[in-house]
């Protein structure tokens, strides 16, 4: 068992691409991940999961078919399983914390190029 | 659906009760929960999962039967399920974020007066 803390700060420090979520901790059979973004990212759902995003920092705006959610630092917004959504960042660079259940895609159904391989390097 | 970023900040401004945890919103069957923390918790265990603690202001430490874990800003820990914990603040008040399965007793098997009632009250 691991004895120490995960600090998200020097987390970040080990990996620059964006939309590449990195598992830095799980609880149970969920995984805690970080992410940088930029730009807009692809419409997508998950059928099977809730997915939750705590900005940490930087404005992002989760685009929703039937209205948006802002998000600065310091905010959480849980995207509700099915619903399609596609984020996208407000200038530049936000970083992220999601939290969803182990082996769900980032692109969920949409696929593409942006789907990104599960990385648990930083776990 | 609520369309609505969930301030953390703002969130704590609805209750000034330590070692009472606040559901804020639910992931799946999961809680996320605001708590504030001051002095020594009890010792227990959760038997049947493990415990995020996200440390958002303050200094926490989470003792546990073979070492501690020091937690500031930013910091995390996920205790694992089975295993005593006990925290306690190094100095003024904490803020945390914890995230557990819905259902969970935050004394675990422990009991005693400070268990908290579960509060949803913030969701």
């Amino acid at each position: 068992m691991n004895r120490e803390a995960i600090d998200l700060e020097e987390r970040f420090s080990h990996f620059d691409e964006v939309w590449s979520p990195k598992v830095i901790a799980r609880l149970n059979d969920y995984e805690i991940k970080l992410a940088r973004l930029d730009g807009e990212f692809v419409w997508h759902s998950h059928q099977e999961t809730d997915e939750l995003f705590l900005v940490l920092s930087g404005s992002l705006t989760i685009q929703l078919r039937d209205g948006n959610v802002s998000l600065g630092p310091g905010q959480l917004f849980v995207v509700p399983r099915g619903v399609e959504h596609c984020p996208i960042t407000d200038g530049g660079q936000v970083r992220v914390m999601l939290i969803e259940p182990a082996g769900v895609i980032n692109t969920g159904e949409a696929g593409g190029e942006l789907t990104a391989s599960h990385d648990d390097s930083l776990a």
